[in-house]
């Protein structure tokens, strides 16, 4: 019998495709999800009761909350990469190690087929796709759903007719939860003009004042929110209750589906902004002007490339070494201020701060040069547009 | 007698200037005044009444409030241009076109001598200086704070020996107004740690709850707030108003000075940030990856650039050049809700929305393409990954 | 009966097509040759007459060469674009010209279909069917070479059983000539490691010793070779008779092709490297630093999106855009020396040279600026890697 | 006495300063050459003699070309790094290297002052002191030739007042050698419009015909030339010899110099140019298109951060780390032939080269993929410019 591992989300499309799979097709179907930071202990139970349900041979969760931040997330707050200056790909970060993970699990029980269950519509099918394809180029790759395109009715027929009698409400809002970020779609999102009402979002606000919180970074990672000191992918998830508390986060992302379709989708990323945003402020105080400036540029090609699934590119590797090298100095504390809906970052605390009064302090006068010195320097930087505006106003 | 045109603000530095080039250089000193959204008709008046007790031997005030808007600030939309990703650049650009006009001024009446205020210590001397020596290198630059480096104490008593008797009182904040933003610097400023207190921002909270506006964009332009269609400096002041009444738009800006330090400065604009999201959701909707993608980059550069005073290089103009022609499809109403301290773009509507439906739904199966197609465009798009990963995994 | 329009070269398999497309699926076949510089009126004559040979109910060239220059080849010389900094896109530059001539005209005779001879394997099927795609989407696009997949021994036996007995002998060299180049594909571009021998190439060495070529631009365009003033484009041509005597502008290009693998193809294009490196070394004397640069990475996305059929993003427009604001200064004239196989740029003169020994000479003590104002700018340039290293290195 | 170290190369002007920094000044002079490959034995021999003539009290010359090709060549390499896609920047890299082991030099012998010969008019200047200020803020510079701004004549009567008499002739043409080319000014190169002669350049054209030289690649660097392998520094002086006998390698770069103007000067250097253009035809086989593309952009700045002095910038560390990560699957053999004043790369052999039959040949029909395939692969790439075109043509 074909060996096949199916990603399996507990849902309703990858509810059919174990059944459809099974019965239909005749493979030894072995599910396994995932856990990006999205599931709690309690929902994998249910997944693994329901899987087995669908008459799945295996059913494993793989935790893979440390390697997504080691691959990944790492990479993002390095380069304070928001896809189209707001969203921090939470979705399509995720998907890449989800992918990674998948593969790795059906090498290792030597299974022939990988079955997904996204659409043909979608940025998802592209990334699960590419990454199986490129490691596991003789694993044959099956999807259900966006091949049959079935409607919710008919795989709940269909679900029925074998006999599983569940309850498949629909949502309002389909969401997808984890360590990263939180994406919302609803009917508000197919359409560009409304925004999300605020029930829409998983955190709701709790809080009202303000409430002050101290990030440790070290080499560019989250060592430490407040007093605690946790591995970086523990304080991004302690550092989203408290903001989240404070309902921040919040956005619409519009933005390039890898199919050439516009795509909007709500979120909600409380610790994802809130690192992002102090992790840059650190970097402006240590890092030069250039160190700043390539950095961006990379770094938005960086969260392109992953967002349309080319991870695997060997380019990635080198625009991390390059991200990697450039966190040697950015070290400190920065201190930040959760209020309802949006926060701010207070300052910074770092002995890699180049913004320094023994340097000279900006605008007020200092000993660090003289005004002749200032003068020199100004007349040899317009030494070439001089040049420029006499040759060619003249001509 | 040799004439010279002095920048003249009506502060400490500048009264000095006037008194100091008048009676111990032997200036004939025609004092200028360059109006970029900062001052009112009051301020004015009163700045005029000063410059003459100063002793100059003329005054005016030149208004570049459209022109600003023409010449940069319309770039910097068209770029939604924030350095470091969070400061709309409100001093770099007001200096630039404050020193076009004044060389324009000097050599109207033909001014042998410009004179400016600035110290040696920060950005706007180097503005000023390259534009000036850019436009006018007959014209001898002339800068006494630079180069006598004096106490605010030894500037009042020279006054004082001059018989002008005012109060010099020192405000407790330096602020710098401006159609795009309000700069502010104090104590806090000058280390890396502490916030701004909220009285030292210019606009306070005087709202409460929410409030809708509805910008609308032409070719990238903002012609129309809510329901007033003014010029877009007009809607600009007009939207800053509402904004500001919700004390949105504050932050604080660290950065690299052209002079090789960080600074590090308070601000508060409130039209600039609205008005700058607003325009790139909108572009979001409207332009390619691939513009968004490439405008982003040069940008990112054109802001640099500016910054540091480069605005007469010939670059800036073939920048100006790509984005005015970006803006070709920028048109259509985004809608924004001004809340205390935040604001959020609801969504758009455009004509030239490429999200639509018609062409398919982001994550909805749909008729625009198969699940075959999907299937052969994602197998080519792996192509030379897949390729790669077979050479190198097995050498 | 419908209507088609076939893309007609007057080779083996276009003419399979035209055979097949008439007899065997019922179409009124048009066939179309556009040229771009590659026929002389001969081989139009000889296409002409093959074309009706093979049963077409109408033929027609279209002379593009005019439209080639002003829509590509003027921003590729603008931009001095040279794929991975050799190959001048020849090819990829001309297939976009002939898809939209022929999409125009298609749209004029309102045919319901078109059909081109690309094979499914390379770059030219996704540049024909993309842009036929986008500027009329409500033609179907027919490719019976890509389709069917026949051998040429099939193909011949095709044309035989239907009346049609021509030499279609196999030439050892496949050539694609154009006014920007020529491409030679053969065994050797198969694989990496041979060179094409000198004899494939189109162009013979018949000259020895050296002859002197003056280039006159006028904002970036050729406007004069030696004495004569022509159109650019037929200096273009008049200029690739001179150099390719030389046996000027031989080279193998690498290169990605859209669909993920590696393509291998020797060229000849001894006007556009001549042209490029003439017009570049203007360049370099007339523009600035940052316009340099920033030329150098709009262009060279400017030829990936060519090269991969992107021509008709906006994005392009809007590069475009960019590049001719760039080339006001551009104007003057550039010397250079032919030779056997190779050639120089010997120097160049204009008007807007910013080389100029009344602004200070390299290397050379001048007038333009002190010693001390050296210092000055020195100093302040190095103050950031100063505060760095002294921060960093206590650290 | 105040120990001072004196960049000294045996020339008329750092003769000069031995002197009169010894003599005039009192200093204990310590001159220090640094060889970066451009000095024979027997030159350094005679400039070591000189030295103690002018009375210095020690010398010593430091051989530096190790750690040159270490910390810059390398890299240039890696990059293929042409400035203004011609030069090298043969003078701009080997200034840093000397300037870093004179700083050492100076640390190591307690210097309290560094001197060195560069005038106030060019690039030297500013990478001297800018990497003396970074690395030992400590030590004061000291420049008499860029202060005192005496001529060739006053400098030869000072050191006959001295008691030395020494031959000074002028060369014709001023020559800088070193192991990454030879730069040479002369009369011609002050303007814009005459190239040099070719009895200017030091290798003279030794050969006739062609010959065949295979160079050997390990993860980008050059570790075999022919039949030797050697360390990269010595393959690089080795091809240098046999390229040399050719004349390849020679033009003239024009370019923008720090300080603003323009400079233009004429170089040789046969093994760069070899060397980059092999090593990026092995890139163009072994690398990705998106590893291509970056690697370009970064390069070109790092040939300016370089040129200008900038090489301590903890930028150009970063850039160096994603470099030399993109250099895993640089391996393999480049052949070329050299001719008479050129060169040509006839192919590459590779145990990662991308470009495999067993892929897809580029053109040719082939088994990777379907027509089917390339077809929806195509739709789905044309999608995003069909709907722009669509909803922006009808409004």
């Amino acid at each position: 019998m074909k060996k096949l591992v199916l990603a399996y989300s507990g849902g309703l499309d990858t509810s059919y495709c174990a059944v459809h799979l099974t019965k239909d097709q005749g493979f030894e179907v072995h599910a396994v999800s995932v856990n990006t930071g999205g599931f709690t202990s309690e929902e994998l139970h249910k997944i693994e009761k329901n899987a087995y349900k669908m008459g799945v041979s295996s059913y494993v969760n793989i935790d893979a909350i440390s390697e997504y931040y080691q691959k990944v997330i790492k990479f993002l707050i390095f380069g304070n990469v928001l896809k189209n200056n707001s969203y921090p790909l939470s979705v399509s970060a995720e998907r890449i190690i989800q992918a990674i993970k998948i593969v790795d699990y059906a090498k290792k029980i030597k299974a022939s087929h990988i079955a997904h269950g996204s659409t043909g519509a979608g940025n998802d099918q592209v990334r699960f796709d590419m990454i199986f394809q490129i490691l596991a180029p003789e694993i044959t790759i099956v999807t259900p759903i966006r091949d049959q395109q079935l409607s919710r009715q008919e795989e709940i027929a269909y679900l029925q007719d074998h006999g599983i009698e569940m309850s498949w409400a629909k949502a309002k809002y389909s969401v997808n939860k984890g360590l990263w970020g939180t994406s919302i779609g609803g009917e508000e999102t197919l359409n560009s003009k409304d925004p999300l009402p605020d029930s829409a979002y998983p955190s709701q606000l709790q809080k009202e004042g303000s409430e002050h919180v101290k990030l440790g970074f070290e080499k560019g990672q989250l060592v430490q929110v407040n007093d605690f000191a946790q591995s970086p992918e523990k304080n991004i998830a302690y550092l989203n209750d408290l903001a989240a508390a404070y309902a921040i986060g919040r956005d619409i992302h519009v933005g390039d589906t890898i199919v050439g379709i516009k795509g909007r989708v709500g979120f909600e990323a409380a610790a994802a902004l809130v690192c992002i945003k102090a992790h840059h402020q650190l970097e402006k105080h240590c890092l030069t002007k250039w160190q700043l400036q390539h950095k961006e540029h990379l770094s938005s090609y960086y969260g392109m490339h992953l967002h349309e699934g080319h991870y695997l590119d060997p380019v990635m590797r080198d625009i991390e070494a390059f991200l990697q090298n450039s966190q040697e100095a950015v070290t400190g504390t920065v201190f930040v201020s959760l209020k309802p809906y949006h926060f701010s970052i207070q300052g910074i605390e770092s002995l890699h701060d180049l913004m320094n009064p023994a340097f000279g302090s900006y605008g007020e006068m200092n000993l660090a040069w003289t005004a002749d010195e200032a003068k020199g320097f100004i007349k040899i930087v317009a030494n070439q547009n001089k040049i420029y505006q006499q040759v060619n106003s003249k001509s």
